[in-house]
């Protein structure tokens, strides 16, 4: 029982309406381990420079997150990502973005990272995630996520890895770019037509749909009034997905919708404080507390009773 | 038990990627009552002219719709509406609006429409929708629908009949507009504070939210990967959930999830058919067997066992 996670570890400054933090822990691979643990062990496999602040994650070894994988460059500089949101804080408008020693990353997943349950390729050039794939093996569960960017000037490589994976997270432009398709469900279908027996498409504040050959789940986001920092929401609800595939140890339907409500209470603590923070100081009972409170705004107990009685 | 709507009668010619119609029977009161008269007796407060084609509205007559209160002007012509749809068919694309008729439309709610549990105000001028409510009394439980162009041109009529009215129903934008707040349910919690004590938000392919003092609800839209015509799915969804909540005969939170269940999957019928006949043809046991496919996508049995076992 463990996940592999290939992806950056990165240094984040950060604006929204809530505050600022300045080159604080992030990273698409550091978001998804922040979630990932609260369920399973964890391996990244990353770069960063010897800058990087690594006393700032010791909380994430002790809650089992293996940074062995992540490769220290002597003098190098860490990945910096700067970026603010305004209005409804949907999508993030980037200010700088420093790949420093990440240009030149070239995972190599050794030791017992080669043999986890579970992969998730985070957001990272497409030929990087099916070369991975492709030096792993299709032992382990393999999940991918993407972005527009490579999705507009990778899309052979794209296809390639997406044929490639098991299940493929993406968000509604997204997946949209990708098909062609408005229908968010045809969309979907149309990527469990490109190879993966899942597609995960995230809605933001609309919550998540779910696709596979023999079902469909939607499930609404966690009523929030106030984000303080979506940053890392994504990777943090893939995180939290896949570890809780990994515990549960079954992919029934059932499961699935477990984990996509579980993943979306965990996402939830991820955008009420910057960084890794809103997930960092909560255990798994916080989360089964919020998913309580989650379940009454979309669970109905029994029937349409005033209207069935009358139907017989 | 009976609900009175006050709104307009049309005649609608509609285009999508899937056909088109040429002066169907539509307009708002019509949509509404098409939905509502699976679950209870409607009485419709409308108008049109000597051309309206009653016959194609008999099925309605025999579900218990009573179009006494619809004035027939001699020599007059009905409200005439034509549209298109593209893309993801979010919004309609206005082709021509003839208000003919009921251009100078003034309401008069007589007879046993006056006595109706439930009164809904479909999307007319904010001045009128004011005007039948004082007319009427606060007997009735209140509804309101609007749309952009009031929340533009007649705000503070507007503000008097939300501060006048139980429930308002409004879309994502027009939410949004009227209140300047992004987040949805900060959005609805705004409108809650300027009177009603329920504010439903249509979030179109995401589902819906309503939000009281006491709860909130977000339940998904029923999947659907091909839609025919939405003109009227807003309606359709009112008169649903009215028609659900008069024949329940309470207002308690678990009546009004299941409602806007109800609503949903009604609404779902109105948009696979042009005019009203993705309604006119079906019957509650319809509904219900497709609140059986609706419920699998969303509702979750039990706990999430896997991690909940762990935290003890």
């Amino acid at each position: 029982m463990a996940i592999t996670v290939v992806g950056s570890v990165a240094l984040d400054s950060i604006q929204s309406a809530a505050g600022s933090v300045e080159r604080e822990i992030g990273g698409s691979a550091v978001h998804f381990a922040n979630a990932a643990s609260l369920c399973s062990k964890v391996h990244i496999v990353g770069v960063v420079g010897d800058d990087y602040p690594f006393e700032r994650i010791r909380y994430l070894k002790d809650r089992g997150v293996d940074f062995d994988g992540v490769e220290i460059i002597p003098g190098g500089k860490t990945f910096f990502w700067k970026g603010r949101y305004e209005g409804d804080m949907g999508s993030a408008i980037s200010e700088a973005t420093e790949l420093n020693v990440f240009q030149d990353f070239a995972p190599a997943v050794t030791g017992a990272a080669r043999d986890s349950r579970f992969l998730f390729l985070a957001n990272i050039h497409p030929g990087l995630q099916l070369h991975v794939r492709k030096n792993l093996g299709d032992s382990a569960f393999a999940v991918l996520d993407s972005m527009n960017y490579w999705i507009e000037n990778a899309r052979e490589d794209l296809l390639g890895v997406i044929a490639a994976v098991d299940a493929a997270i993406l968000n509604s432009d997204e997946i949209r770019s990708l098909t062609g398709e408005n229908n968010l469900i045809a969309a979907a279908r149309a990527v469990l037509g490109m190879g993966p027996s899942y597609v995960i498409v995230k809605k933001g504040e609309h919550g998540v749909l779910a696709v596979s050959n023999d079902w469909i789940a939607v499930l609404p986001a966690v009523p929030l009034e106030k984000i303080v920092d979506p940053t890392g929401a994504g990777d943090s609800f893939a995180g939290a997905l896949v570890g809780y595939l990994d515990r549960a140890g079954t992919l029934d339907a059932v499961t699935w919708r477990k984990a996509l409500a579980w993943a979306n209470c965990v996402a939830s603590f991820n955008v009420q404080d910057f960084s890794v923070y809103g997930i960092a100081g909560i255990t798994v009972r916080d989360v089964l507390r919020r998913y309580d409170e989650y379940r009454e705004v979309f669970q109905i107990e029994g029937g349409l009773d005033a209207v069935s009685n009358a139907a017989g």
